[in-house]
């Protein structure tokens, strides 16, 4: 396992893979990547910030996405507040059901997830050498199924195998749904309850009349948003993986639920991420395959074009963004992990020292979310197509005796017309038969009930020529977590110097780099720094991030402070500069030099970072330059 | 004042500020620029979302900030929560001060911001033709002092001046404070307080001392912050102007407070911003004043170089985004303006329809905000100043008796030793008094109090050779309101045609414009499209948001229609395209056009869009073409 682990990452040190994590955090806090939120008062859990290096980089990430996702495909991007009233969340279903299970601690109220404190008693079950095969067995099958179970049989299985508060070993108290949302109050009075947004996608859902009428009425569009959401978790550990406050970028992008090609679905047919299709996953091996995804979606493993286009695209964001491709795959979700209205569900998973985690989820939700606010707001959320040719087709048609309503109902009149001319058609269909059985039927009108005798209403199936159709879109939402996937690039990007485990690097792309290039002056003297101040202005005129170390430490010592956070490039200015006009120009994983005139630098390094151009290729131009001694 | 309006602004229709306000406002609506927030829920007061073209813009807005301050000084840029605990916003003041005046309607329970009201009242009464002199006189002075009042004062000129709720003119309640701090609660306990931050700056502070170890600890340093802030205001109006979640950009500079010169003031010292100084503003004139920078610090008009510094990159920064250098001042702060610790202040001021609007504020804040976060979370959060040659300094040294101490407290000793050590010089001197008199002195340990003898300490100043201090930085405070600045550019860049008031534009400049460049074939055939989409591909790749218009509206609809959301370019592919691959290239404020090779396009407008190119420069280059007839 630690050699399959180790050979997966090609790591050099002998490390498995807590103590790899622990060399990672440990570079990364040092070189303030991050810092656990508050820390000065002693910190709270499931908050970090990130220090200059980690900000930059989700920066770099955040626009890879964007010109990637938004630019590429001409998204109508937007940005919505995360202060939510309850009324959307309401709709959502996540003031309903947004919850995990939770027990306390009878002595000390201490909070725990249920689920997770079953499952490390399940594993201890199946480690423990004392279990019997049959107890192993049941163990391991309940293990598969915890996500699924409802607070009773949770609670049973919690009594079963005798679980306790963790680090009291006090009894614990029967699981309980724990809203995960953090709540607030708007505005001065105190009676509109809040929330923060525990997802951006809501967002886009209650703008999607206006955002379509803006695509000039026509489908498929997708819209997408950027920003922060909020979930209070119950425990949170697992470092930077769960915290309570992360950056997602959502997609919703909106279409005919008849018609679910993507137009440039051609240009992602070849591309052959690892899928682990429900198949895969319940048979034998458990193994991931690679599939060209035209051929995933020609066989039915990926329900359209559309979801496929986007696991496409994903595998190759991840590819730009420096994440190994043999280590992230697409996990379709099974059966009863789904929604009930979900056709399709593919999570976009990266195996780090965690395990596999889920860094994006790529779901075909269908029409749920638009009906869930039509129905809340009564504002329709709806489409219009335009038939190719006009269609003949029944169309039931309800027609209010307006005359003999407005005569017995005075004042209500209207109110009951309206009411029966919303009626769904099953509701219109029950009335029919009721009436023209000669019987009355009930109508339930803001509240109060009328009596509907016949002759108040006309029901009849009527044959219509139809120019076109009101539908509502179905969605495609592809959502992603940003720190998530920093988290991942960070660890694919983590290794050691070739025998000296004290040298880490991150070997970022060009395009993530936090930092882009250093400039080093050789030694501390004024017409090296000079010439070392210029190339780093004119880096910065190039909109390159650089930095200029005039430490007096060595020149190896000074590139071993820059492989700490990744910058791809170094500048050094010696005496040779001064009388030539050139500069050598180091490259951080080969640690190989070339000697460039300073006046064609910047531009080189912009051209590098922006990867138009490739090391090999600089390589090959320039005159190679011995290393530093001490490198 | 109209006409003086009109000569500012340029405006070629007729209209007043209010008209003006709404055709602009009208114009942002209809093309989606922002959406008031949960539209389809009936909105909620002070929220808005921005839509495809205003989220386009605000992020360019700020990519243009960071470039301009944060990569050109590099700053250290951080990103931290902004769900904050209690004990922080203690720390810095706001729990305790963070509030606004506000009354409530005694019937009905509405809320109002008690200045607004009063300022209203005060405003009917100057404007009131049966108010006697002296009765305007009177009035104009409270209306200068309403933000000075306390809760008595402002209730008393409420009572005076007869003031009732202002829809249904019900009595309304004395002031009293109200917190504008969403609250809400970390994690499951409930028994931990949270706030949404009011201003991003507190992130910044508690994480000092690592920002600065980060920067060799060395200063002066700037650490940066782009995030949203929250606050729940008592009754928003003025649209975009007063939201309660909006984006701050935000700096703090740290410098050793006896030296606060900047290393790149020359660079802005002949700058010449209009400047609003104190004595400007007691003046008769009362007009602001255009001063070089360099001669504003030299007179002591500005307090010391960082801040003129930062307001003249301020001043360079309003010009690029394409703000009108005539309606931006600074504004200094008056001495009641500023809390007692400030040393200096300057807002910086945009002239909009709604008058002077603070879009940022430039502060010298001193120690105050290091000094308070480092006494609530005793930890230190200073710098260290090695002098250039030891200085020789009278020292107090504090010399706990520990043996006699240990005899005497035993287990206490330690914690005794500890408090004397601890004790300040102020205090230490007191006890000094006493011990040397032969009284005995308390001292308060954790809680406890303890009697100290004559022998128990020895107190004494001491000459001792100091080679450098421990001393806690200044800061000064650049803080941008995103979104402000975003609704200013809106204001100065809109337009209309000569002659036509319906043809609204927007002259946003080419950086922060939504879209770069629309694309048009200029009939609706195959081999026009075809070359269309391409351009746009090739434009993309060039990473330049684009859109292409299909319609079969007539050409000049089409530009009139790119018009309005300010794309500054427009490319027509027409059937010459087809035969000598060429295309037309608009621009939007001449709309001149020229004729340019399909190939030599993308880099054309990439370049003009980076600024790095003017329209005269292309114009000049490549033959002209006539506009379409319908322009």
């Amino acid at each position: 396992k630690r050699k399959a682990f180790e050979d997966t990452t090609g790591k050099t040190s002998s490390s498995n893979k807590e103590a790899f994590r622990a060399a990672m955090l440990n570079a990364l806090e040092r070189r303030l990547f991050f810092i656990p939120s508050f820390k000065i008062y002693g910190a709270v859990a499931g908050f970090y910030d990130y220090g200059p290096p980690g900000c930059a980089m989700k920066q770099n990430v955040t626009q890879t996405w964007r010109n990637h996702f938004i630019l590429e495909e001409n998204m109508l991007e937007v940005e919505c507040p995360a202060v939510t009233p309850e009324i959307v969340l309401k709709a959502s279903g996540h003031v309903e059901r947004f919850t995990d299970f939770m027990v306390t601690d009878v002595k000390t109220g201490d909070c725990h997830r249920a689920d997770h404190l079953l499952e490390a008693a399940l594993e201890a079950c199946i480690e423990d050498a004392k279990s019997t095969p049959e107890a192993v067995h049941a163990a391991r099958d309940l293990l598969a199924r915890v996500g699924e179970l409802g607070a009773a049989k949770l609670g049973a299985a919690l009594t079963q195998y005798g679980v306790k508060s963790p680090d009291t070993k006090n009894d614990i108290s029967p699981p309980f749904p724990f809203n995960l949302m953090f709540k607030t109050s708007i505005g001065p009075r105190g009676d509109m309850v809040g929330y923060l947004r525990p997802e951006t996608a809501q967002g886009i859902f209650v703008n999607f009349r206006d955002l379509l009428y803006y695509n000039g009425s026509k489908l498929p569009f997708a819209a997408a948003q950027i920003g922060n959401s909020y979930r209070n978790e119950i425990s949170p550990r697992a470092g930077l993986l769960r915290v309570r406050e992360f950056t997602q970028a959502e997609i919703e992008h909106f279409c005919n639920p008849q018609d679910k090609s993507h137009p440039k679905f051609k240009s992602v047919a070849d591309v052959q991420p690892l899928l682990y299709s429900r198949a895969l996953q319940m048979g034998n091996e458990k193994k991931p395959k690679r599939f060209p995804l035209g051929q995933a979606v020609s066989e039915g493993i990926i329900a359209n074009e559309t979801l496929a286009y986007f696991i496409g695209r994903t595998y190759l964001f991840a590819q730009r963004i420096g994440l190994n491709p043999d280590r992230v795959r697409f996990r379709q979700h099974l059966q009863h992990e789904m929604a009930h209205y979900a056709e399709d569900c593919w999570d976009f998973e990266v195996e780090c020292s965690y395990g596999w985690v889920e860094c994006a989820g790529l779901a075909d939700r269908s029409a749920f979310d638009l009906n869930a606010h039509s129905s809340m707001s009564k504002v329709e959320l709806a489409a219009y197509e335009r038939f190719p040719e006009p269609r003949e087709e029944d169309v039931l048609s309800i027609l209010p005796n307006k005359k003999e309503l407005g005569k017995l109902y005075k004042k209500d009149a209207k109110a009951i017309a309206d009411a029966l001319e919303a009626m769904s058609e099953c509701d219109a269909l029950e009335m029919q038969g009721k009436l023209a059985a000669g019987q009355s039927a009930a109508l339930k009108v803001d509240g109060g009930v009328f009596e509907m005798q016949p002759g108040f209403v006309e029901i009849r199936q009527q044959r219509k020529k139809l120019s076109g159709r009101n539908f509502t879109p179905a969605v495609i939402e592809p959502s992603f977590g940003i720190g998530r996937i920093l988290y991942c690039v960070f660890e694919h990007c983590f290794y050691t110097r070739e025998g000296d485990d004290q040298r880490t690097v991150f070997r970022f792309t060009p395009l993530t780099a936090p930092v882009k290039c250093t400039v080093f002056p050789l030694l501390q003297r004024a017409e090296l720094n000079e010439r070392a101040e210029a190339m780093s202005a004119a880096l910065t005129r190039e909109r390159l991030s650089n930095t200029v170390d005039t430490t007096g430490t060595s020149i190896g010592k000074r590139y071993a402070r820059t492989d700490e956070i990744g910058v791809p490039f170094a500048i050094t200015v010696d005496y040779q500069s001064v009388e030539d006009s050139t500069a050598t120009l180091r490259e951080r994983d080969s640690t190989a030099q070339v000697r460039v005139p300073l006046a064609e630098l910047p531009a080189l390094v912009r051209r590098l970072t922006d990867m138009e151009l490739s090391w090999d290729e600089v390589a090959a131009k320039y005159p190679a330059q011995a290393p530093a001694s001490d490198e």
